[in-house]
């Protein structure tokens, strides 16, 4: 019997540049019949017109006035006409520049990029415990983020709240450029910040302002204050953001029973009129700007309120949300997410049901696709361990297996007796090496070696591969002299007193 | 601000009929091109015309030989024309009769059936730790089986190890029938013992053997020693369940790289070639006995040469198995699974992908669907409910949302005023009770309030849902009138002996 051949350990961290760039593997599905569709998109552009949104930025207002809405008081009414207007100048597909060209993305129907958890306030992980996100781990996420290829943007996961907030976008920028190549993220916390993001972006690249202005080098999430509210910073990121033709992600945060009517098609009506109010902005401020709409849409659990996700009504939440953003020809952001408040079975079936939601729906971007807990107000570091592990996977079943004459091997058919194996077929030796996805997380190992080794469950061998990730973490070529550009600028500007927010 | 309401805490146990009877909710998808599957289902035909099966019973031998086939010695040689003649004579549709009729079923290419862990040679919970097998573990997976309405037909999740193997079939018929309603399994471990049970099924349903003939009752699960062979009680079962009418689902056991070849195209290949040929068994015994095909396909560990599930491969061969299952026209069963050694992330996350995989493959019958540990050497309790909170989600979305002018609900976003909630928004009111599925095993409390209540995660949670299900678990109406049928029969049976397997 030939010996049957033995793989090395998986590396932590798999080079795979295909998983760069992925596009859905499955066909976008239905929930809703193409009538209904429109019917849900009428009744959208009826509430717009009808009920109207409170926008609180005088700017904002003066934009839609100029632009033909009805202005009264700080409610806005907007027409059809408009509507239409933004949604045949938004572009269909955006380009997005990275850092570094070989991680640049497209952004369109059919897309798949995922993102890290975003925007929690809290960090998590079995060795510190869970504490506030502060700059160490807001860098050390960042580092996490960059080491694997099945994430495409940058997110600012846990908040640097260590860092006062005139100063905290310098750090978060620092990080990014010094650290990644990825696309990076800048919150739209107020026309100073934005304005001194761009500039440190600009300087970093090495770019002029018109260079800038050409195509997307950041983006940015702005949620609407569902239902029917835009406040004032995230109204005056509409506009800054399509001024300078950066990407805006317009998010209701629509959560059927709580911010949204407790149907999904009522929820739905409600996302997509916010997120369609809100793309007019960003179109009268500048046409063609690159914005994408989409959702976080989900149900809240109406025993406490609180936010629930993975259910059914997610799934369909982001189904829905996909046939609208096709049926006007828009990219769109989905979100994954997790309620659970640890690393748990429950953890890792939301986060699953809800990719898998994503994927049934073919959301162009997928938000929060890594290490979210308790709905977004933890970033966990084993959570963001294992979620990368199913990220991998999809990511693998984006290319299909090879079907060839040779793939389906008759010579090995042929070479092994019935009640035979293949461990030591021609076909095997030859292909072993590459044959199938080598998990990282994942210990295949039986019961006994596995308890011999110490029964630790994944949760546990996760705080063992980030560590190791970050202990073995470079910064990308060219970071350095990024970084180098803006250091000096970030220092000036601290010894001025930095930006305070909103300003 | 109106007062929100407040639902009740989810009862364990959701009785919802409409779970009983689920199809299929996203379209089948494909991986491979129509000419390729063509291709790889040419390729089976010629592995069983020119390389052929080892059949190790002579009865079956005889079979085949009667029927066209050329056999030399203990290889048979199986020519396309049988293999046409039985696609043409097997069942697309088969309608599987339960214990009870309101648990009927219907296996075709739609159908959506699943059935929990099965052929476990351990069990495991938090209480008594792993554990082999035991009549008592055997009977109370019965009854979590039949708690829970997403779990369509029965498995013998745990073998009863301390039940004599020639007394075993006794006590797993009458656990199924005094406990359970619905559609029963029967091990095929040789012609004794299965006959035997085939007249308990009679004696309890109170029917003929006529009556028995017409259509399934119970069903079996039969593995080809992959690859090309046949062992002797798994060619007696395809035989005696055909002649009976009863459901034998063929599965061969082609894990890529092990018992099949490393390639998901290789390992098809011969999956659907010992399918086919197991059919071409069945239906020479008995033309048009209700006969699926389908597989247990994923790789194995080229570490370890240990099963893995949850894998790309595994969804791919999944999603194969299912276009070449369509492509003759049959009915067919996948295999959902979890390699991981306890009820952590790596468990959930492989089910749930697993599962995924099943259902863009649209597999008709989705064994080992909950409670799977160790890729299937062991049953959890635990992961079993776990488990079923994932079923229980997807069933919800074989329910499309309710997507009339109502829901969508003009007056209740009337009704709320911009970044208001619609808590206490008529509809809500209206509509809260049932708006959402609701979780069993999921906490979507709070950080602090779950730290207070324990920081319970979500396999210690289902230890207390799966003791006091077991608690207050009643049998189904019928099944005691149905026990008593047997009861005496089983006594006297015992009294002589019992039978032996391969008898």
């Amino acid at each position: 019997m030939a010996r049957s051949p033995r793989r090395e350990p998986a590396p932590l961290i798999q080079q795979r540049p295909e998983w760069r760039n992925l596009r859905h593997p499955f066909a976008p599905q239905s929930l809703f019949s193409e009538d209904r569709i429109v019917a849900l998109h009428d009744m959208a552009l009826k509430l717009l017109e009808d009920l109207g949104l409170k926008v609180l930025l005088d700017e904002a207002r003066d934009v839609y006035s100029a632009g033909g809405a009805k202005v009264v008081d700080e409610m806005v009414f907007i027409g059809r006409d408009l509507v239409e207007a933004a949604i045949a100048s938004a572009p269909a597909r955006i380009p997005l520049g990275a850092l570094s060209a070989d991680r640049d993305l497209v952004l369109d129907n059919g897309a798949l990029i995922f993102g890290a958890g975003a925007g929690c306030p809290n960090a998590t992980d079995l060795v510190a415990g869970r504490r506030p996100g502060d700059l160490s781990t807001f860098r050390a996420a960042l580092k996490l983020q960059q080491s694997f290829d099945v994430i495409h943007t940058l997110s600012p996961s846990a908040e640097p709240q260590d860092v006062p907030v005139q100063m905290r976008h310098y750090e978060m920028m620092r990080g990014q450029i010094e650290l990644c190549d990825k696309f990076p993220f800048i919150y739209g916390r107020g026309r100073g910040q934005v304005t001194e993001c761009f500039e440190m972006l600009q300087l970093a690249l090495g770019i002029s302002n018109d260079e800038f202005l050409e195509a997307p080098r950041c983006g940015t999430v702005i949620n609407t204050n569902s239902p029917r509210q835009i406040d004032r910073p995230m109204a005056q990121a509409v506009i800054d953001f399509a001024r300078a033709g950066q990407l805006c992600i317009i998010t209701p945060f629509c959560l059927a029973g709580a911010m949204a009517p407790v149907t999904v098609a009522g929820a739905l009506v409600l996302q997509h009129a916010e997120a369609l109010g809100a793309l007019v902005l960003s179109q009268l401020s500048r046409p063609g700007a690159p914005c994408a709409i989409g959702g976080f849409g989900s149900n809240v659990d109406m025993k406490s309120g609180a936010p629930a996700f993975g259910t059914p009504e997610h799934v369909q939440m982001s189904i829905g949300t996909g046939q609208l953003a096709r049926h006007v020809g828009l990219p769109w952001r989905g979100a994954a997410g997790a309620a659970s408040n640890t690393t748990d079975m429950q953890a890792a079936g939301e986060t699953h049901m809800s990719i898998w939601g994503n994927l049934m729906a073919n959301a162009g971007m997928v938000k929060h696709a890594a290490g979210w807990l308790e709905g977004g107000l933890t970033f966990g570091f084993e959570k963001f361990i294992n979620d990368i592990e199913g990220l991998q996977t999809i990511a693998a079943l984006c290319t299909p297996p090879d079907i060839s004459d040779d793939a389906m091997g008759w010579g090995a058919l042929e070479q092994v007796d019935p009640g035979g194996h293949f461990f030591g077929a021609d076909q095997t030796i030859e292909r072993f090496e590459t044959a199938f996805y080598q998990p990282f997380v994942a210990d295949l190992n039986n019961f006994g070696s596995w308890s011999d080794a110490g029964a630790t469950p994944s949760d546990a061998r996760a705080t063992g591969i980030w560590q190791q990730v970050l202990t073995e973490f470079t910064a990308p070529d060219g970071a350095a002299e990024r970084a180098a550009r803006i250091d000096q600028w970030i220092a000036d500007h601290k010894q001025a007193g930095g930006m305070n927010i909103l300003e």
